[in-house]
């Protein structure tokens, strides 16, 4: 049989990724698929410029400048998107889609903001999108989420998602640095990008968590209603005062089943040392998934760079090749429910959402304090679990020293309340920094 | 439309489980397969004694003792036997294959024994056979080695793939029990059946890692090549020494390729304390596998229980609802590569692995004892990385101390060898313990 041909839009960091490892382990993935694989054309803003990186390796491969040219080629059966961004790739993802084309691509953010519109075309043509790549990377996490859970009444998904800010917490807590400190260094190792905001504000990780959430819950993408809080102004005495409790603090994509909704939110997390997802450190993902059936599952690998995303990308090639001539009605549905069938479960507010706090204060070291602090969370019905305190060898030069409180799991808006009367006390000489603790039970 | 009907063979735990799961979350489970699955018949050897404990839940599923009845039944869509063992499975798979029936099956020691002659049947018939189930209960590992990791060449698999021995190795570390009264406790609470040696002798993760091997190679199902050794004459003594050296011990199941040929062994093996999998507590199960794209990727969850079984039987039933209409030739292949792709890689024999080695042996405290043993392993071509021997302290009434070497990798012949000559000194008066060491890279 004739290879199935691919066309390739972009050619960063996955495009060429894609290229090498396709090329590299053809004969192995043709015996997987049934057929070989080939990239056919790739169309790029500097043609030149890859021919030069290609040299032989480009073969027959046709690269130009022209995306239009390919996703219009007749003899393509799959195009790959691999610009990134949400206005032209969205573009020739939904022209590629109405030429009748199956369509594989990294792209969370296209898919978490035009996901619906995009899943819809494919629908009317009938047509495969997949993006195992656009999570996690190379961990096959949409296809244990969408194919190998699918008995389960998922409960929560909990995931480090996004390796630039797991690598920075790591660099935090292991060299005792500062936020700006760990940044720079990452960015030096390539970690992190020059502007470092889509990562270090939660908003890649927000995407992602989009995503999973969509096909764990059966609800349409929902990318705006998500609740997104970054680490850039995490604290390093936090993540030591955390570490005297016993909890790490990861950047953590939570999305769970509560009572009168779904929360969708990303923040730095307060998490016990003890879990597993604690011990996943430097540029590593992981995602735990908690099932009514199956329990806790946890799926960890690297979730970025080259190699590790092409895996999930030519995954999706091999998909594609072998499933492609099924009915498709009969095929696995991109958001793991059938289309049809989504539900209308609203997405919590933030405000909504139950959970511990882990609350940080500077306080007048005198007679009283703490018992004012104590009664007015006990007026807002919150139970504290642990208090911190190091008296006297805390207490500074002007009579102040920290105090750390954990509290039971209870509603934010609640904690707010508490934290906005606990600043008017005039004993309590700073804001009140707040950070959310999940039990992950 | 009408429901697809499944013939459910067995009730025992998991087949019981799967009732359950199925119908508690039908109504979840029918928005994601785009149409319901219903169990419409169970065979069982004591019919009455499940419809007693089914009581109303039975409602209109037909539970009769005759197994072939529901085999050859016109209206049943997909057979799941949940019988285990290799006779009787084995009739009833083949005769509703024979019949055109789909199968699920949860049986690994059918599958790594009779795997072969099973799928080239369901080929013959162009019928699915689905065994997610078989290997590591709820991880879905079966579909993330046969479809999520498709672009890589695999390197290797270890897998804590038993969750009876990794409990009972969990107790003996942390309790610092010896194997007999760790295993009478593991019993006590159900971890382990009353003749454990299907667990404790590794057959059990053996059957499972003949099965991944399979998949991740693209080679016929060889069990009868593995090699097994299990963990009941694994002292306390070395748990501890590991433990001293930063290690810990678990039960691996390990599947490599190698220069000649792939490996295919389970025995107690020690990893390093800081890796992911050593952290693997308790009864639960996880799987590392590594590509030469992807890198190491992890997954973890309860690879036993009736609730985390069932789960990945109804995931492979709502696979087969998904996807059974499909061409036979362009379905997800049964062993993840086409069947007329398999390669003829030989097993190694243990001899020709390579490992890292754990040797402890008891010596007289007598000058030149440990250069005596030193020599004879460079002689064999073998180096040390570490040693361990605590001096006077450890000297007992009799002048006699442990000694503990860790070695380099090696191949096994060359240390069996060495050992034989250090069993020969006459200043070392025990045998030599030996157990092997994998660095996971």
């Amino acid at each position: 049989m004739e290879p199935i041909k691919v066309g390739l839009l972009g050619f960063g960091t996955v495009g060429s990724g894609t290229f090498t490892v396709l090329r590299r382990n053809q004969e192995e993935i043709k015996r997987r698929a049934g057929r070989g694989i080939e990239i056919a054309r790739i169309a790029v803003r500097n043609p030149a410029k890859v021919l030069a990186a290609l040299g032989e390796a480009a073969g027959s491969v046709t690269v130009g400048a022209d995306f239009n040219a390919v996703v219009d080629d007749a003899s393509i059966g799959i195009v790959a998107e691999m610009i990134g961004g949400t206005g032209l790739a969205r573009e020739l993802v939904l022209r590629a889609i109405a030429n009748g084309k199956h369509v594989v691509t990294a792209n969370k953010a296209l898919l978490a903001v035009h996901g619906t519109e995009i899943f819809a075309a494919a629908r009317d043509k009938g047509v495969m999108v997949a993006f195992e790549a656009a999570v996690a990377g190379g961990i096959p996490i949409i296809k244990a989420l969408r194919e190998g859970l699918t008995a389960n009444r998922i409960q929560y998904i909990a995931g480090i998602i996004n390796g630039t800010t797991n690598y920075i917490l790591s660099e935090m807590r292991e060299r005792g640095l500062d936020f700006a400190t760990a940044l720079a260094a990452a960015q030096a190792l390539g970690y992190a990008e020059a502007d470092p905001t889509f990562d270090v504000e939660g908003i890649d990780a927000a995407h992602k968590l989009t995503i999973m959430s969509a096909i764990a819950f059966g609800v349409p993408m929902q990318f705006d209603r998500a609740y997104i809080e970054g680490i850039s102004r995490l604290d390093a005495t936090d993540i030591k005062y955390a570490e005297d409790l016993g909890y790490r603090i990861k950047l953590l994509g939570i999305t769970r089943r509560a009572e009168h909704g779904i929360e969708l939110r990303v923040h730095p997390t307060l998490i016990s040392a003890k879990r597993l997802l604690a011990s996943v450190e430097g540029a590593m993902n992981a995602v735990e998934v908690h099932g009514d059936a199956v329990g806790a599952t946890l799926y960890y690998g690297k979730g970025a760079g080259a190699e590790p995303t092409a895996s999930a990308v030519v995954a999706d090639l091999v998909d594609v090749t072998r499933l492609h001539t099924a009915d498709p009605e009969h095929r696995v549905p991109h958001l793991a429910f059938q289309p049809q069938s989504l539900s209308d479960t609203p997405i919590l507010p933030i405000d909504e959402v139950r959970s511990g706090y882990y609350l940080r204060l500077r306080v007048a070291d005198v007679t009283g304090v703490l018992a004012a602090i104590t009664r007015l969370l006990a007026d807002a019905g919150i139970s504290i679990d642990a208090m911190l305190q190091k008296e006297s060898e805390q207490v500074d030069a002007n009579g102040q020293t920290d105090v750390v409180i954990i509290t039971h799991e209870t509603l934010e808006k609640n904690v707010n309340a508490a934290i906005a009367r606990i600043e008017d006390l005039a004993t309590v000489v700073s804001n009140v920094t707040k950070l959310r603790i999940e039990a992950l039970d």
